[in-house]
């Protein structure tokens, strides 16, 4: 095998020695560089953005999806929609690795996600089966390649795979929050009503123990009223984070004046940098996991009101981010329950008498 | 006096209870409430996007620009630029100040520069004496007004003004270098050559002392020829920081492989995200200080090559940043020279003469 760069530079053909996610078009043939893993792809998830996109671009039926689908691969070498920039992920089994691979404990056959965009990743596709036209999964038959730098999460077979894919969508953020909070702080979690904000707060909750002070902000009265029978956080607050003054007058009140050790923004709404900014504390942290977030609005806007703080970018990897993302939907029933119910539109009782 | 809210939100006519950065319009009439500092303006200091957007507007004779900006500090109650959205900086003398405003070491007459952006400062002109064309500086009479949570600067009445403004443009990042950085550590500037730059890696070396290992990334080759001559950084590296690759590959060979623990972002181009996450080793720090930084392309570049870093959003704010920002003029004759050939275009042997 020949060897191959850490990041896949060596795939980068338009341009070359560029990376691969920049590259107009990559190469995805076989066979495998030395330190490469070969996945036989099962199901594109793809990305909801470049999904609607091609909906709409194309008129909205299977077979004409199916067309661009397979279009855009054939052009790029990756799923990369060169309308909206984005991909997704995908499944599949493992088939090969190279020696340099950096990962043991690989078995032949074993189901995988990779957990880096497919706007990456070399792919080919021999034939599309179908396609979910809700969700934007296109069950396959094809190869794709990920590089050394490449993450992955084994699938856990006892998780319908809507719903794992649900989970591994957000696990950075939980898998943050398992390394950042410590016992005794007050934390604040801003959109706790969705799924990354449900598991932010759980992890949060573990990390704290009985000690500290746990906040859940929501907008949603439905959401906030099933924040509070999940028993996690100390107090469940109904609030519109697009409204800083308001959220800050309420953390103030529920914090007796000293605000947040660290607040978590979950928001997938723009305009909730404030919010977040205003609740942390003189000398707190800021973590900002939503894709909406503005870096010039929260710059100048911690500077606008003389905050000294540390706002960290939300990164999607931290090692260990899979099992902690998990981990909610292993010990609480309820969230578990409810990501059953959302994401893959059964029961958790229905599916464990499937099961059995 | 009545009482004032920190955040001065009690300032915000349109709409009422919201923060003044945002809000329409604000009141900056007299008297000051309780925790107010009062200034008499002598100088605006208009940003740069905000004041070329004027002249293309109006046409480019000064009485044109001067007539728009009596209108918009006279409708908004503040110089926000209602098309870029941005503001400024100003300096003025000490009037006045409230019993609740927290600070103390005042004196009355004392110039200062504020901190905080013209968007959110309450201001009243009575006159405008004269705007330079070139720099958007606008000598005016009028009051300003600074809210508790509002930050200001005395001006160094040994540099001069424009000097003085140049630095603490850019102070936020030597002050949070002057934290962050350890010895021993590995750091790279990207974009050395810059005001903020060149201000960072002074404030870098004085962390580090004789230890650690300090490389210069910058684009211009002039300015990695001048950059040498200062001999602070261990190694002046000439490279495109749009260049991911290449930067990595430099990095890589300057650091025998082990990559940077820190690394300062000071290029204000876009598209030089990857540079400094490529840069930055596992477990390692990606500081952001340019504007032009996209939070998006920071989050999902770092998951897209699996690095587990901690990006964090460059504040403009952080207490001590303006003696850590001018340390490297009183120390560093050369930077010192360069500031002042830049900034206010005359030689500082020139000016110290005029001084005597």
């Amino acid at each position: 095998m020949k060897p191959g760069d850490h990041y896949g530079i060596h795939r980068s053909i338009e341009p070359p020695n560029t990376l691969p996610q920049p590259a107009w078009r990559i190469d995805p043939s076989l066979p495998i560089y030395d330190n490469e893993l070969l996945l036989d792809v099962t199901t594109l998830n793809i990305d909801a953005a470049s999904f609607q996109q091609i909906k709409r671009e194309v008129g909205g039926t299977k077979e004409a999806v199916a067309t661009r689908i397979l279009q855009i691969v054939h052009e790029r070498g990756k799923m990369h929609n060169p309308v909206t920039g984005s991909g997704g992920m995908l499944i599949g089994k493992i088939r090969q690795w190279g020696e340099r691979f950096p990962h043991s404990e690989l078995q032949i056959g074993q189901e995988v996600a990779t957990l880096v965009s497919l706007s990456l990743t070399p792919l080919s596709i021999h034939q599309i089966h179908d396609i979910c036209m809700e969700t934007g999964q296109v069950e396959v038959e094809g190869e794709a390649i990920l590089f050394a730098s490449g993450i992955f999460a084994p699938i856990p077979q006892e998780l319908p795979r809507r719903v794992a894919l649900a989970v591994l969508d957000v696990c950075g953020a939980p898998g943050q929050i398992a390394k950042l909070v410590q016992p005794e702080q007050r934390v604040v979690i801003l959109g706790a009503g969705g799924k990354s904000g449900v598991l932010s707060l759980f992890q949060a909750r573990k990390q704290l123990g009985n000690t500290g002070q746990l906040l859940a902000l929501e907008y949603s009265a439905e959401a906030c009223d099933w924040l509070r029978q999940l028993h996690i956080a100390d107090e469940v607050i109904q609030v519109d984070a697009t409204q800083p003054v308001e959220v800050l007058k309420q953390v103030e009140a529920a914090t007796a004046g000293e605000l947040a050790d660290l607040v978590i923004n979950c928001v997938s709404m723009p305009h909730t940098e404030m919010a977040a900014i205003l609740s942390t504390r003189q000398g707190g942290i800021t973590y900002f996991f939503s894709m909406a977030t503005s870096f010039t609005a929260a710059a100048l806007g911690a500077e606008g009101v003389g905050k000294d703080i540390q706002m960290v970018i939300g990164n999607g990897y931290t090692a260990g981010h899979v099992q902690a993302a998990f981990e909610a939907i292993w010990e609480h029933p309820q969230i578990a329950a409810w990501f059953y119910q959302r994401y893959a539109g059964i029961s958790i009782e229905a599916e464990k008498e499937r099961m059995e």
